[in-house]
């Protein structure tokens, strides 16, 4: 590796590497510079060369990578008001493409940060919701976004959009799963009686909360803490969950293997 | 409440509420000193009529309780080690009648702590389980214990056991409850792929790994940690949850109510 | 308590008690309802003669506070787009008068969230600190506000401002006080090889970084993280235990008692 | 590095690098089997010819290392009970040489464990601590030991016997450094009214509290802690902190630069 990065003119800046002994599979993460003069599908190219004598997979991004992105919300803002916030004053490089929503809610967040927002409502009627599902769909494909986020977005979504975005597609859930899966995790909590709450970001896939998990974190919470308690406990454990696994991504940091992620430090 | 106290020569030393708004109940625990002429007999007639007026449930206890209780384990040690450490030169005030075992594991460790050794396996043959679990019930109800504490007793127990420790039987789960019942939580957490893992100690009820949970804690961990490594790092949680869930109990701080516990500070 | 609650056509909804064993001091909060026809005046003169009799001080307050706040900062702009981002869209009910800072980068910021912004720049030459002091202190003065949030603020104050707010200014510190005070704690963190930073909301005295600690909160680290990485991991912590702290104050949970803070639940 | 490990006829079972980057220093880790046939003499002698080409330090260890060590402790013994007990029962690989104290507290705990005990008590008059400490210098010289543990052993030691042992001597302090450095440090938690309270486990170096930290860890607390509270709750802070930076001393995994570790992972 380290020839073969001195042979494009540059230098290992930072490598990671993991085995999984169980599966006896090997994953390296490099980042390494490399001349001006060669552009990346040259280093591609020849990479893939290397890559074939070795049985290994690989992709090869520039970094910074600054992803055109879709915030899904509905009516809780503080995910999407804090992703936006970090994009513009701190430590997340999205290049927002739109906020979409299924409620009005967020418009003037989005507005007031400059990004476009799209209304995307279910109607009332018995095909209100296939509706919106399809519309929602081709402003999804039509906003050529490379990422989505899942910022407290309501709604399921249907097989058709999670099947294409996956891997691109990442969720928030107000609890640590695998526990309190599907709706109203925290009331959920607050019913077992827990003594920790928690959150947690992961690739959407075609079962519900099942993807890879990305990042999990989590409070201490008490008897004393009802369901708004916990409700509110768990919004700071949401926006910098979301955040952390956006970030990983965003620098090419996160591998998925057999349901799981590698997310290198 | 003062003036109660006040009555029988004493202060009041601690005290702390609590209500459940949902279901409109009022806890209560309040420490108190009394004067040495007035036995507790007498105190818990005395206030018995007080709470008449009030349609108040409440126990009476002197402390500091030093239960008689009872330890189970099976071949993991360190839940014990650590109980027993406490025990004699930490902040664990138990008085320990025996360790019970289904293996012969424990036996020096009990023995060296100056405790009683009671081994209780499961002999082969079809009547084995059921043959133990008559044997075990037996020698719970002969040591005289007020406390079972299963510091990774790794047999379920039978409903015969459970319904006759209701609320005085405190179980350490290797996981974080609701999440991962059942065998082999670092398993099915590592399986998952989940980023943090925990531990949960819990009053022990018919539905296994379901009853009121009085202490949950967590670690994070990575895609670096197999199985083994989760078993390792899990083994510091469990034993000072349950540590931290036995005292609670011991100074009579929990109370259950709706499967949940309250656990005054 | 209960008593007087119920003279005044009222109901305590939550009380919570705190005992300093050592000097001797009672602390008590008590949020309690009141008939809309007795106003606040009359209910502080009225409880007024009730501290009288128990040699107890006391403030009676109207919930929800929504305090006339300035929000002054330099050029880290995370702490002010989430404090801002929380009163519009989260769980912080402040009256945002203005954004003060000695820099123009939060200018923008501050008008996309529809808030005055006040440049206070410090100007060359030997009286630029001084002026920009005066200035400063008249221009709180003048916004007519309750409380003061130095988030991010790089500045020391000068005694007469620090002097005017005691327990009305709450600045956020990028330590685990009394480690790191002073300037640049996350290069002294990373030289010192600690594994856990921190962050320290407190009350503004007159000794730098010597306030009453209101929250603090931290995370773990590694050698892997240098600087830049401390720097970015600690601001999450920042603005979590800033808009903790705030929201505490704002909840009048906060009680400070040689130079240490009882706060409630 | 795998081309040399092949040549021994092993394989590298584990790799972590790290780079210092502000001193352009790179460390490496790797764990490596090798045939039975090539002794631990000749791998060193071989593998010194490798990095006399590199500018490189190196040490070359065998695992399991079960190091013959010293644990000091005075009349806290939560500590000594806890490694004891791990050694025997948990996940610490020590060869425990004797239990040294200046009191005779831990006499019957070393005891019941299999091991000796050696009383070093401080004699009254002018000359008792200087006597102590020579006594003390001669125990550990004459046990053998490789690694001695200061388990809550509560005298500051002597230039003489810190700079023997320098990176062979492991302290608990318990609180996290740089705060509260010296004697009560849960005192001047409790007077500074921190919300967090830490330990601190690191190798002895002549300047009290100041050598290269190992691991930390910190736990929430609240004012109703009074300092025996902090003192209880900091305990399992303590054994869990120093066990961790045991453990990877003893694995091999800790290296010392500028007064900082590199822990691998």
């Amino acid at each position: 590796m380290a020839t073969w990065v001195a042979g494009v003119g540059g230098n290992i800046v930072h490598a990671e590497q993991h085995t999984d002994r169980h599966d006896q599979v090997f994953f390296q993460r490099v980042e390494f510079t490399h001349a001006d003069t060669v552009p990346l599908d040259a280093l591609r190219a020849g990479f893939a060369a290397v890559a074939a004598g070795w049985n290994m997979d690989f992709s090869l991004n520039a970094l910074p990578w600054r992803p055109r992105t879709a915030i899904l919300c509905s009516r809780h803002l503080h995910c999407v008001a804090d992703l936006l916030s970090r994009t513009t004053y701190g430590d997340l490089g999205l290049d927002v493409a739109a906020v979409v929503s299924n409620h009005a809610d967020a418009q003037h967040l989005a507005t007031s940060f400059g990004h476009a927002f799209v209304h995307v409502p279910v109607q009332d009627g018995p095909d209100g919701r296939a509706e919106q599902e399809e519309t929602l769909g081709g402003v999804l494909d039509s906003l050529g976004v490379e990422l989505v986020i899942l910022a407290r977005y309501m709604l399921v979504l249907p097989p058709s959009i999670v099947g294409a975005w996956t891997g691109r597609m990442i969720n928030i859930h107000h609890s640590f799963l695998p526990a309190f899966v599907g709706a109203n995790p925290y009331r959920q909590a607050h019913d077992r009686g827990v003594k920790v709450i928690g959150a947690t970001a992961h690739y959407v896939s075609e079962i519900l909360d099942e993807g890879p998990i990305i990042a999990q974190d989590v409070a201490h919470v008490s008897h004393r803490d009802d369901v708004a308690d916990l409700t509110r406990i768990g919004r700071d454990l949401e926006t910098t969950v979301l955040a952390r696994a956006v970030r990983a991504h965003v620098e090419h940091r996160v591998l998925v293997w057999n349901n799981r992620t590698v997310v290198f430090g």
